[in-house]
């Protein structure tokens, strides 16, 4: 039986959802605790890699098995083997050809700067503080440069072997909530760090160290050089999935 | 030189803010960091004991020194020395005769209580929690016959020597914020777990097992038996520390 499973989880303490040799991860814990409840380790399809330190509100997961454990006690069922850093929102029946990463057709991640001169001790790990003037007005102007179907080639980390650098971006705004700055982008796909390249572009526009015209320009020359810093993972975060509903419905 | 901090504070690793033998406090904690700032240990007087941990956004401290360091230079000049944890937020000058105990006329705590089936992996030790039907609007409805000059014993610990039970609860209200129920308490002064046992206590009503009624008994009969469980130290915030402006100002 096909399943998805929502996750959330805090990314501090692992390096990122695949598997890796001799580092933790939360594709490797989530095993071990489908281990526990099924008896085997099921094969899990992750909607994305996601990289060391970034978080996760709504990570899919999609994966087979054969038990009669019905889908709404598997949240429960999991999180009592899981660490308290990652947790089970939700499980559904999918259909056999559903595919956690192959079906989506958009994620939205968010940044999340704290602009404040004090760190907040409620949220460590949870931001990349920028302290002085920090305009979200500007951030949000420069950002529009970047919607739409466009070569993100200035906006990708070296490193990678993907070929076709195109990507579209359905929506970007930027918006102040108290002395947090918070990026929200979404996208049928994205680069290798695209998201805290496109951050650390638009926090020198917000800090007046770069302008809109230099954001369109390294998208035209598509030139890693002349985007902005790659920011810290540990203020991204996954914020949602989006499948198609014709992917999620079972005729049962 | 007098000088009032304003701290926030995330208690899960102390044993409250006073000095203890043998356990980490919040105080120890800060008298090591103002050691390394002043070259000597400070007496320092905290605004409450604060039990183990309980967290703060606004914890005040007054102490004296003799050294030239500016206040607006004290913030950074302490968190360089404090634990992740710990934050001082602000400093500032006060008259001699200011103590951050005996000037406060009021103080505010806040409860947050998780309603919810799934705990928060980014607030993890932040909130208490409590799934199934949650009435906030019953539980605020319930909390208006606390408020005013009152015997509060009924909403006290054993294991106080204070022997005047009576308090002036100026604002009690409790709210919902999404998936967060939040109760929020101002009062002239607080008895020993007073704000756990009423925070127990209106979540029973919230939940249907105590009604408007109880709650007036308990405080009319005086009997800790007939209010509610004290809630875990966890979700409990110390909000907000009011001095009178005459308090805080100094003639230079």
């Amino acid at each position: 039986m096909n399943t998805l499973i929502r996750m959330a989880f805090r990314g501090t303490a692992y390096h990122g959802f695949q598997v890796q040799k001799n580092a933790p991860t939360v594709c490797a814990a989530l095993q071990d605790a489908m281990q526990g409840v099924f008896g085997v380790r099921p094969d899990v399809k992750g909607c994305s890699r996601t990289d060391a330190g970034v978080h996760a509100r709504d990570f899919c997961v999609s994966f087979r098995h054969q038990t009669d454990i019905p889908c709404e006690k598997l949240p429960l069922a999991l999180n009592s083997r899981l660490p308290e850093d990652i947790r089970v929102r939700t499980a559904q029946r999918v259909p056999e050809d559903f595919h956690a990463r192959y079906s989506a057709v958009e994620k939205e991640y968010e940044y999340v700067i704290l602009n404040a001169l004090i760190e907040d001790v409620f949220a460590r790990g949870l931001y990349y503080r920028a302290p002085g003037p920090l305009g979200a007005a500007a951030m949000d102007a420069a950002g529009r440069a970047l919607v739409g179907c466009h070569d993100f080639a200035a906006f990708m980390s070296s490193g990678s072997d993907v070929q076709d650098t195109r990507r579209t971006v359905t929506r970007l705004c930027v918006r102040r909530a108290g002395d947090r700055v918070i990026l929200a982008v979404a996208a049928d796909g994205f680069l290798y760090n695209m998201v805290r390249i496109i951050a650390g572009t638009l926090l020198a526009v917000g800090q007046g160290r770069m302008g809109c015209a230099d954001v369109e320009n390294a998208l035209a020359l598509k030139d890693r050089a002349k985007a902005g810093n790659t920011l810290p993972a540990k203020g991204l975060f996954l914020h949602r999935v989006t499948y198609p509903e014709a992917q999620l419905s079972v005729n049962s």
